[in-house]
């Protein structure tokens, strides 16, 4: 571990996230620019990201398969809006084999091209229907402005890939998976999130409507936590992805996709740790609950240690770890796994064996009041508890501190200032000039336009016309 | 499900191969050529193996993490023996963002150089040691001839990586995953294989020695099941994986790499298939047991299907399905499950119901004799010792089916003979050319010297030269 402190998040936040990410052994910069390396700690964590989603896409009668990493130009430019968003972003395989190609492959940068040339292929009758698939996957963007999990050249999510019959349950398929994205980040990733439909300029594209999962960070920038598009007919039109309807009438089906990646990592990150680094929420953090033996010398080890051990075994039904590193005093162990964002530690020394007892210390309450000395007998059961605690006290604590940051501007100039520093909710009229406008003047972007506040009729905050939607502005990652 | 009759395994194996992955819904050929599509039934095969591997990575130390798909082509160009093995078969990208890069890029065929790249930037003092890291990874080997699982552009698998401070640990860890991949192999897919060292003209590019499991289709021929190796310092010395001794002396690490891919889907399928179509291992089966309720009329189905729906749900602790489509009949039913080799069936009718018993049919004995009539009472205690009986005789049949084409030839007459139809066992003197000789008159090769047979002296077949290695020659995929 650096001895250097972490700046605060205060001083520098985003030199506090990369330092954060580094010293915590999350991830690492590779040799091609803009690549990451995932570390093992870092990867532990996206291991129980995809335990939590994949059992919910299982749950909502999903299945998974693999489709493959090479496209052909050609399937891009099948969808006009597809290739004209994603033309500038691709990594392209020229030379195959020592040949170079006849047709140039662009390493996928999504997959809705390659799927729907495959469920045109497989899809035939109602019957057929829904098609109802996920992919666990790496894709590329070739971005130029590049952090780690936040925007890196290649990176890993799931996307999901579905086909209907009708228009009605391709939108609902749509919203089913943007509510799934929304338990997860709330019950399991602690992130209060906002539930919205993005503007026409921030859709994806290819798609009829994009929405979206919206959570604030640590310096109250947003970050677009996951997304669920409904593609309408675009890709079955392009594609070909028809069945005979139960009149026997050839018709092109409705198709969603949605995905979720890496880059949730970040939202985790960002939206919970302190100027002591990571601090991760109990549902998905590799290591739950960590032991810290202290002793002074041997005879103090011969009695701590056991008891240590012990209480490990008596905790096997968490993600518990024993750190009995004997090049290392109990403070600096305390600070590893502070910076590492270890929900619960437990202190064992000399005195706490005789006393038959433990100190328990929260991550998320520093120092004195997040301490708690506590009986052996039963532990197993208050640690359960506590972390159940720990976890409803980051959601609590990211959701107050979001509404602390969230303002309700009365004209151009107050929304000017709100998005300096939080969510500035307005109405807007629906125009991309005024959006493009408040873009210009602040950097700020419209997020979402959250579900619980359509239909709000006001006027718009920029140019003052009728307005029936009522939009989240802000800076985003 | 296609109706036409599968070819059977004598008449065509390949056609019957390739048949039965497309038939069953394993995977389908991708739109670029030698890609596959893994669809969801041979993913779900997939997942299974990735669990029963990654507890056994786990519980041997190691833990996962994920390393970029791209690596610099200099990269590859560090270890000799490396870039000469792999520069026939690499994806190279050229164009990013628009732009021709300065340096091209590879699609990771393998990542020995990019981890080794990374290793030595996380090395630092023998307490770093050993690392012990696996990733699971998509990779592409540009191959001319593909067979979906077996060869394509693009494959699944994992890859380990490890990092020791001795040639002996190295070693030792080598050994130990190969142990890891034939314990696999043998219990959870029920393959049985033969641990050995590959020969040099086999061995992977860079490495020291190369282990390898090597099974027995159903058609005789070999199948490299999972390979594992020791990469000596070479990886170390080409990319500086140093690290401070016990003495503060810097010295180069000893490294191993070890793989095992979607592959061993087709040693699954070609282990144990017959002429309906497959036969799956219940261990890995994504369907352990299938329930066909039949049924003439309404009054039949509102007296059996209830019933069907109870037993599904006491048998909740299995990866049950039932079968309730209505436009099918049960014969169509019974075909279908078979082709996909369900390990276990349950028949219920009208007169089961009223005996209060059902009618259970195994996958891997056809007909009559594989049926057994039983009383719903224990029901899942019954179907678990079953699924245990077919798991091992699945096991004991191939043993048998390798033993029994498995012969000794006595002289290279003899050998030629031999590997026409089955693997032979004879002795070679190490000599590359009496190895090649065999190749050209045969097309077999040798699959690996087994452990169990090292050490048998006596002469070689082909050139009669002193021998001390026992080998199996065969042909192979
Ligand atoms: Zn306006
Ligand atoms: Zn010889």
């Amino acid at each position: 571990m650096n001895i250097e402190k972490l700046p605060t998040q205060q001083e520098n936040f985003s030199e506090w996230y990369n330092q954060v990410i580094q010293r915590a052994e999350l991830a690492d910069y590779a040799p091609v620019r803009g690549c990451m390396v995932v570390r093992p700690y870092g990867w532990a964590i996206w291991e129980n990201i995809q335990k939590a989603l994949d059992q919910r896409f299982k749950e909502t009668g999903h299945v998974n398969a693999a489709f493959p990493l090479f496209i052909p130009m050609s399937f891009l430019e099948k969808e006009k809006e597809h290739i004209e968003g994603f033309a500038p972003e691709l990594a392209i395989v020229t030379i195959g084999g020592g040949q170079t190609l006849e047709e140039p492959l662009v390493v996928r940068p999504t997959s809705e091209t390659v799927i729907g040339h495959m469920y045109a292929k497989w899809i035939k009758s109602y019957r057929d229907l829904p098609v109802l698939i996920n992919q666990w996957a790496n894709v590329v963007r070739w971005e130029m402005r590049t952090r780690l999990f936040l925007r890196t050249l290649e990176f890993y999510w799931q996307e999901g890939h579905t086909a209907h019959e009708t228009a009605q349950e391709g939108q609902e398929e749509t919203l089913r998976m943007l509510d799934v994205y929304a338990d997860f980040a709330i019950n399991e990733a602690a992130v209060p999130v906002v539930k919205g439909r993005k503007s026409e300029s921030e859709k994806f594209a290819g798609a009829d409507t994009t929405y979206s999962i919206e959570a604030m960070m640590g310096d109250t920038r947003a970050l677009q936590s996951g997304t669920s598009h409904n593609l309408g007919q675009h890709f079955a039109k392009a594609f070909n992805i028809q069945y005979l309807d139960r009149n026997n009438e050839l018709q092109y089906c409705w198709t969603t996709s949605w995905g979720l990646s890496t880059r949730f990592v970040g939202a985790i990150i960002m939206a919970h740790g302190d100027d002591q680094g990571l601090i991760l929420p109990p549902r998905l953090a590799p290591i739950q609950v960590v032991i810290v033996p202290i002793y002074k010398n041997d005879e103090e080890k011969a009695a701590v240690l056991p008891v240590a051990e012990k209480i490990e075994k008596a905790l096997s039904a968490f993600r518990v770890k024993l750190d009995a590193r004997e090049e290392m005093t109990p403070g600096f162990k305390f600070n590893d796994w502070e910076l590492r964002g270890v929900p619960l530690r437990i202190e064992i020394g000399p005195k706490d064996v005789a006393k038959e007892a433990v100190m328990l210390a929260r991550r998320d309450i520093p120092g004195r009041d997040g301490k708690i000395s506590i009986g052996i007998e039963g532990l197993a059961e208050k640690v359960g508890d506590l972390l159940v605690e720990i976890q409803a006290a980051l959601l609590q604590r990211a959701t107050d501190f979001r509404e602390a940051h969230t303002t309700t501007p009365s004209d151009y100039a107050g929304l000017q200032e709100a998005v300096q520093n939080g969510w500035a909710l307005a109405h807007w009229c629906g125009n991309p000039e005024c959006e493009a406008n408040v873009k210009e003047d602040t950097k700020a972007t419209i997020r979402n336009i959250p579900f619980e506040m359509q239909g709000e009729s006001g006027k718009c905050i920029i140019c003052g016309a009728p307005a029936t939607d009522k939009v989240i502005f802000s800076k985003a990652y």
